[in-house]
């Protein structure tokens, strides 16, 4: 009748059962099933119900997120921060390594492995903290996340409750601040000087359960922790029985001398929660970090970690794992910081001939990102503004205050600049660009 | 006079110096800095400050956890559950892909991206939806997750407050329930029967303001959930302003016809948060799943997510990118259900013939797994750890139960089969092993 065939016929009530479309009464027959009507579409500006507590996250100021996003994609620009001399990248070993790792057919480290990550490449972290870096710790304390940032939420979700409160480096990193506001807890801002953090003021915040600080190269000002304050900073852990995040996302990075010794490997009591990455080293994309979690802490720690991602993906893992056993790492991280500290000495150079006048350029000593601070709001904001119009990316300094920050009136506006992610020519025609567009007012 | 160059020296004063353990008086000398004396190592059994409320994951059962973990590590075992047939994954074709893109010298994608993920991968799950569900949705409201447990995670953690109150199947997926756990929510269980969860209850819950289900193929029933409760469950969504998860983890393997319709494709209201996951085709490793975002939600979760992992890892999303956009997926996906289908006969046969003494086995029409009811816990905890010793992985339904469940007491045991990841003969050979090992007391 329909001159259709027996199969579709057959397939089209095999569907519409199979939805509960139509039902069937055995030795009666098929009849259409008795449905709610479908709800109309909905009108606009309809609520949704969504509670204000949803924009804790909004806390910080939204524009300081909002750049951030921004000037991060796509290719390497002059000044970005927070990207490493990705042109050095060895695509030729790593395209290999990831090949050869799949021709292997790896079916064992296809499912659903550790909530830690790979063992292979906890043994190697390991191992690498302990050379490089003076930390022992055993690998089972080693917990691979998505880059510092999972470890740093996940570190303040499992440790922190919205009624607690934490002390922040301030001036800080914008996605630290971001993590404990989307956990509505309070931040207390402690001012950092040439020394790192004022740890004298941690008597100003007894409430204080956590501390986040980044002791070998404070972001944004670059300053390094001394020793008396690390001491300091463990004492009062100690003491208060708090936590101390300590986070080192460009510790390689340091040039003059070796590394200085993290405050995890000074600790005697286990308070401190050491978190590394690779992304500086690597590429920001690859999202692979780790956190090493003192021992009480591990298995509270699995377990959030289990339900919020199970593991963490297992293809770059185990191309990291092979990256760092066959040597490739290590080599790789010296040209890194070669490469760093030539780009450096070119902007520092090219900057003080070019553009001392808008503010004499200090040799940093770590890290991969340089600070010149200015006189107020509106000349940051034009500089910047100015400078983007010509393509190239300078931070403002004034995004990284806490909301409210009374202290530090004096110097909370400048540029900051990144000078690592691009060659040498491109920083000097970068200078140039900035000399005649801020020439014109 | 120590008998060693004077560059040796110079280094140990200048490390002396950068760690602070000096200090030089400019025109005095070098001095031993005045430091903290060390804190001694700390007593075993001395508190650390952790409150109870760190252990809400342990409000589920702490044996299931346990028992997910320990039985998803390795190589692919025979009747391990969440594991498709990944011994058809197309290793060179995934190894010539990675090679491939890395030789390229991808420097646009490898630094900090778009929190939502790679727009290309955006794109095409965009399409891959509307062609293969019927879902129509816009590239911008895709977020890409860490598989469907971050999804899950991201989602409870915006939409619901400590107090709230939620609504999950029961028996369900013990990671869904280990999420809301943690977050201290109250778990409401309802049943679910053939048609899948019992919408008529949702009344007995009148302060839920979300409801988790998977409706192509309950966890661990396999039940199908019916149009008529897909669409009661749109309107209580929509009468209550509550939310809706859909976790569609396994959607792709369907027996007879074609996947059902989302609850996503016919919600009105935007009350539906779709998960997805490319795990059940792929393999579970690669942790890559995605949320189709209500559009007035997407702008928190972006914020959420780069709070919580900035952005997910690039290779992988390229990789799968280049897997759909080449056809490769559909091809694959085709082949591993075919697979699926031949596995899920060859048990079903297998076992009705050998074991059907232990509880007859029906056929599943959707999902990687069938269910085997067992009369009380002795017999389900005693065949499991017999089948254990012979190298044999089931998993206990009773340990998929929400903590002081009180309906079902009937039918709240059995054993749960997963029978997609091994060969054939693996199946038949596991079924004779089954037979003997039960066979003795």
């Amino acid at each position: 009748m329909l001159e259709v065939s027996r199969n579709t016929v057959v397939n089209a009530y095999e569907r519409l059962f199979a939805e509960g479309f139509i039902e069937t009464r055995i030795g009666d027959g098929t009849y259409v099933a008795q449905l709610h009507a479908l709800s109309k579409p909905m009108q606009p500006g309809e609520s949704f119900g969504i509670e204000p507590q949803l924009h804790l996250g909004f806390r910080l100021p939204a524009a300081s997120l909002f750049n951030q996003h921004r000037i991060h994609e796509g290719a390497p620009k002059a000044f970005r921060i927070g990207m490493p001399a990705i042109d050095l990248f060895p695509f030729d070993d790593w395209a290999r390594l990831q090949s050869r790792f799949w021709r292997r057919e790896p079916v064992d480290h296809m499912g659903y492995g550790h909530p830690a990550g790979e063992p292979q490449l906890r043994e190697l972290i390991a191992q690498y903290l302990r050379h490089a870096r003076g930390l022992k710790c055993d690998p089972s304390q080693i917990v691979i996340t998505l880059g510092a940032q999972q470890a740093i939420m996940i570190c303040s979700a499992l440790l922190l409750h919205p009624e607690d409160e934490v002390v922040i480096e301030n001036p800080c990193y914008w996605a630290a601040a971001g993590a404990f506001s989307c956990l509505g807890v309070k931040m207390n801002g402690i001012a950092v000087d040439n020394d790192g953090l004022q740890t004298s003021q941690l008597q100003r915040i007894p409430k204080a359960r956590l501390a986040y600080v980044s002791p070998s190269c404070q972001y944004p000002t670059g300053a390094t922790l001394s020793m008396a304050r690390r001491l300091e900073l463990l004492k009062w852990a100690e003491e208060k029985k708090s936590w101390i995040i300590e986070d080192d996302y460009d510790g390689e990075y340091r040039y003059s001398g070796t590394p200085l010794t993290p405050l995890a490997a000074i600790d005697q009591s286990n308070r401190v929660l050491y978190i590394g990455s690779f992304s500086k080293v690597m590429y920001p994309g690859l999202r692979l970090g780790y956190l090493v979690a003192p021992k009480q802490l591990v298995d509270q720690f699995l377990l959030m970690r289990t339900m919020s991602t199970r593991q963490p993906p297992m293809n770059d893992q185990m191309a990291m794992a092979l990256f760092l056993s066959e040597g490739h790492f290590q080599k790789h991280s010296r040209r890194m910081r070669r490469a760093a500290l030539l780009r450096r000495d070119a902007l520092l150079q090219a900057w003080n001939q070019h553009l001392s006048h808008i503010g004499e350029m200090q040799q940093v000593s770590s890290g991969l990102h340089v600070t010149i601070r200015l006189a107020n709001f509106v000349t940051e904001q034009r500089l910047i503004a100015q400078a983007l119009s010509e393509g190239i990316e300078i931070t403002p300094l004034s995004a990284s205050w806490l909301p409210g920050s009374s202290e530090a009136q004096t110097g909370r506006y400048g540029l900051v600049l990144g000078f690592a992610c691009v060659k040498v020519p491109d920083i000097l025609r970068a200078v140039e660009t900035l000399k005649y567009a801020w020439a014109q007012r």
